[in-house]
């Protein structure tokens, strides 16, 4: 984190500005924010005892007033040391008869209130970091207010990558990298998963990552059944395949990607398993660009799959949106028509199974993270290698 | 985690007999689950890509019916193989237009119903894991039935740890243990607070934990002002305090506590808050015994410290709850009656402002860990040494 100059004032200021426009046009008077890292976005402070979940923490944009933090009164001067802004309201938290709810409502209901509406974090693929107890006696408080969803208008806001956010995304990648690169020296034939999934995350620290938010670990004689688990109790050695996925954090900004790696020389079936998806992943970046669809660049990839006869992977897209979490919207999906704009940053993930060696059924992934350009994308991973990489 | 044995069958029976236990006495006909943590707990099954909101996780513990897990498709083979429930239904995952809340109206509609009641998680200290708009939807489907809240069954019935449980948590503060005792051979003269983040959270993973989920640093000369933030941008250097704040996990249960080191000579001010919080500290374990309430526990240390002469800290509270979250109830607060029962993890936090001999306020906070037994109660970590850590 020493190594990266903090955000300019100036970049808050572009983020309020496009969040009031985005509020203008969904006709709401005031955004309330309660996800840790959407408070973070806007405010510049991380409370990292947002972990916890005794305390909310509460960020209010209205459309024609200063914007205000309403936060547990532990949580105030560092919040000063570290935030631009100046209007933060305490509560003495923990305060279980009322959370902040009190505070909350008078503000909301004090706000200019031209459409009656507040946009909230209720829609898709939001999780609202309150009680849902509290956010009932909040709507029930302010009677003349509509609750609407403001997770849609959060994710277009905070989907467009700054320059500043990008550096912090490529530092996590490479970070990621450094420790990909450096694997097959470390490999200890035997090591177990637990063992290697813990020596991986130190790697990743070592590297520059701030944190592993992510890290999924898969190995299996010829293959791997699965790359959405943790690791369980089993011995790496020759003839495996092994795949590590990790989502690592730099100053709050994730990248999300994979690499395989075979134990000793690989079979057949690996070998085109991971050409076939190599040339999937071109495809998926080949389409990627502003004014493309997420299920355009499914389509460029499920072709990829389809003429070499694959059937598609087991998790149910093809990649995803990243940024402040593991994964965003859009989803790489056949049923997405999200239109990509530059400064969207993706996963780009597909998957296939495919007939080990013994005759049971494998799954591989692979995953790059790119960000959409006026013209294309750039990718913010290093490329993985055309052929899987070899661990003697 | 390869060298901890799974939990056994029994271990789950006990789990869902003693929450319908407490269901029937709450008249629930059905517990909605949908956090993480409390996900695994009664299935055995992580899903670690619920990291990512895409995708809500859902498992109903019926009163009088068997209990189901309703998951995306892409973790089905996964959790055949990790859990012992054999009741799982899917839904292909993305699917925005209904991500599981038919099939969750549906099944829930289908129950017996003998209270018309159904416990989920909205109440104090909750957070529901999936979009608040889809909670709506469920139970705008469902009119038969009341969502009450079920989070203070769920916390009652997960706060009273088995052994094997313990043992997880034992082994979590182990690691974090041996990462603090060699702290000071690793400690180099004008580290910065971001190095030595990362460089902390990669022993106490080399050490035998799974995770670092939350790590906190605080330094300053004569005394830091905060333990409740990352890493800022200052090289730690003789004539500091410097003190480091993990909640890290094994298999999922977590750990909790900090300690003190003084970079050089500890000043009179330094040793004197150092030796409060310590006599603080063996109040508050000498009193936390079933029976006894949280607020008892709060009165044993605000007890030492107003003997002392010292204005308490500011974090709010004194202590708190943990196990399968960093934090959970009862708070160790002076409102907080919660009476303590033999199980029960907490952890002892008290925290106090001093003056620095620059004549600024500084804050120092001492915590343990603790399990409540039936005659008193064991230490989980270490205690720390009588005296600050001195670190040449």
């Amino acid at each position: 984190m020493s190594t990266i100059a903090p955000f300019a004032r100036s970049e808050f200021d572009r983020r309020l500005d496009r969040a009031r426009r985005e509020m203008r046009r969904a006709r709401l008077d005031a955004l309330l924010v309660t996800a840790i890292p959407v408070f973070r976005y806007f405010t510049g402070y991380h409370p990292i005892i947002g972990e916890s979940p005794t305390r909310p923490w509460f960020f209010i944009l209205p459309l024609e007033a200063e914007p205000l933090a309403i936060i547990p009164a532990m949580g105030a001067d560092d919040m000063r040391q570290a935030s631009w802004l100046r209007n933060i309201v305490t509560w003495p938290s923990p305060r279980p008869d009322d959370e902040g709810v009190g505070l909350l409502a008078a503000t909301l209901a004090a706000l200019p209130a031209r459409f009656g509406r507040v946009g909230a974090e209720i829609g898709p693929e939001t999780r609202l970091a309150m009680p849902v107890a509290d956010f009932d006696a909040l709507r029930a408080a302010t009677p003349g207010l509509d609750f609407v969803d403001g997770g849609a208008i959060l994710r277009a806001v905070t989907a467009i990558l700054s320059p500043a956010e990008l550096a912090r995304m490529r530092h996590a990648a490479a970070s990621v990298d450094r420790a990909f690169r450096d694997l097959p020296d470390r490999f200890r034939h035997g090591v177990t998963e637990a063992e290697l999934h813990r020596d991986f995350q130190a790697a990743i620290l070592r590297n520059g990552a701030d944190y592993v938010r992510y890290l999924a670990i898969g190995s299996g004689p010829g293959g791997y059944g699965s790359i959405c688990r943790g690791p369980v109790d089993r011995a790496i050695d020759a003839g495996d395949v092994l795949a590590l996925d990790s989502g690592s954090v730099v100053d709050g900004y994730f990248c999300d990607f994979d690499r395989n790696f075979a134990i000793g020389p690989p079979d057949d079936g690996v070998k085109r398993a991971y050409a076939t998806l190599h040339r999937a992943v071109d495809a998926g970046i080949a389409t990627a660009r502003p004014g493309a669809t997420a299920a355009a660049v499914w389509t460029a990839m499920a072709g990829v799959l389809d003429e070499a006869g694959a059937e598609a992977g087991s998790i149910g897209r093809m990649g995803h949106g990243l940024g402040m979490t593991l994964t965003a919207p859009p989803s790489i999906h056949s049923a997405d028509q999200t239109v990509l704009a530059a400064g969207v940053a993706l996963a780009i993930e597909p998957g296939l199974f495919y007939t080990a060696r013994d005759g049971g059924r494998r799954l591989m992934v692979h995953e790059e993270n790119i960000v959409l350009t006026e013209s294309g994308n750039a990718l913010i991973t290093r490329r993985a290698p055309g052929e899987i990489r070899v661990i003697a």
